[in-house]
């Protein structure tokens, strides 16, 4: 059931992506390596939880499907960007070769920049969005996305390279950044479909549980998965990064990583139709790539 | 009168620069690092034109001057990459260390992506705009600084190193790199202040022309000007870029400028309280640094 949603989910989301990307034609070259940086075999998770929030709510996807672009486009900007050899400095990302390798770093920092552009200008020039909704995305994307959030927890991550961190710095690098565009992604369709605060609330906590969760899963990958299975090296050991496993062990990991599932289950069961987001949930914890 | 003014306004920009800078708290280092790339040393050519687009139509700069300081962080943000080794690998800039000298690259690359993203989350929050306008404003921003604009342009730019282009590549270089954010320094305020359209398609075409000046003023300097003078090496000819002194010659070049300052000078003369926007054109043909 679910496997089938997510795979429909995301050919969907990747016809958008595709349509999206067909606006940018001339430079060529440029439009090419715009095309290879965004549409690069992910699992396209975060505009999944999007459509999975209008599903929750029982809403059209017209209502965010431009946002959920702008959203995957900053993420993928974000990759491109750490992958660069003055961060994570990675060679291949999902078995395919990072956009610095296959061009050059000039390159992948443009395109890495005007991704993260153009994805305002999409929900700035919405045909399906009112005014004060484009504004209250973009303040929120903005802020998850910016110094107090996703490039924020980068920076703190890098500047951690070597040395072992303390449990307070490893959660503040986590929650900012991958867990603010996680929680984005469950936000920004909350805000558009003027869902209650409380409700609100309680998806925004959910989020924050299972973008905690995707990184301590994603730490233990790192140590348990194989380049067949990731698709890159594992490399936070290459670059003795302080990870939940190094601070605590993988037993100790695997439990608090299973705490997390459980809570945000236990959110979920306060909402009608969330089949698919028990799924997903447990998914997450269970994931091999 | 001109030098007062630019020297009066730059110090009300840069005290909003700073005034929003201090938002940027913790993590401390990177904060510090933001305030580096931002408080350069720079014209704030940019913000400075904003700000005379409210004298001309005497209106107050409490309308702009959030938009003013987002697009100065949008310009910050250029310089930092521009700067990076694998752009123009610059080692100074007005005198001083660039940001990767100063820091490394990877602080460079996130400082970078986080004034882009910080500039959006100033609009979108600002409490001078409204949400019609902001909307107008952020579009238009992202569609000069992305793809279609300054990045695009770098990104030709770029790719055009060591070889020698046509006027047409040279002139979307210049259109785009340097031109988009001129052009988006004139016509965001008018977007704001509702100016005319009539009005506004005349102020566009001026700050195309402005634009232009500038670049070729620029390509003339890297040639004739020092580094006392710029604060920086001359880096075309090292870069073996296509300047318009490379392609017409040192003199014709000096011509092109002047037909430039005057059809944008003729331009300011439909317009009342003109004084100061008439001397800023003649300064850009006529500045040395």
């Amino acid at each position: 059931m679910l496997k089938e949603y997510l795979s429909q989910k995301k050919e969907l989301i990747e016809k958008e992506l595709q349509k999206n990307l067909r606006k940018y034609l001339h430079p060529k070259t440029l439009s090419e390596v715009m095309y290879y940086a965004v549409m690069n075999g992910g699992k396209r998770l975060r505009p999944i939880l999007m459509y999975m929030m209008c599903d929750l709510f029982q809403r059209s996807y017209d209502n965010i499907k431009d946002v959920a672009t702008a959203l995957e486009f900053i993420h993928c900007y974000s990759l491109v960007h750490d992958d660069l050899p003055a961060m994570d400095n990675d060679i291949y990302r999902r078995g395919k070769l990072t956009v610095h390798t296959k061009y050059d770093e000039a390159t992948a920092i443009l395109v890495g920049d005007i991704l993260l552009t153009e994805a305002f200008n999409i929900i700035a020039t919405s045909d399906y969005i009112n005014d004060k909704n484009k504004v209250n995305v973009m303040s929120k994307l903005s802020e998850y996305a910016g110094f107090f959030g996703m490039a924020g927890g980068q920076f703190v991550d890098i500047k951690s390279e070597h040395i072992k961190v303390s449990y307070d710095t490893l959660k503040y690098i986590h929650e900012n950044k991958t867990g603010k565009l996680i929680t984005a992604a469950i936000e920004l369709p909350l805000i558009i479909l003027n869902v209650n605060q409380i409700r609100k609330e309680k998806l925004i906590k959910y989020s924050r549980l299972i973008g905690t969760a995707f990184q301590i899963k994603d730490d233990i990958l790192d140590i348990e998965g194989t380049f067949e299975k990731i698709g890159k090296k594992p490399s936070d050991e290459k670059l003795e990064k302080t990870t939940y496993p190094s601070l605590f062990g993988l037993k100790k990991s695997k439990e608090i990583l299973n705490e997390h599932i459980s809570e945000a289950k236990k959110i979920l069961k306060d909402f009608e139709n969330n089949n698919l987001l028990m799924e997903l949930t447990e998914y997450i914890g269970k994931r091999e790539a």
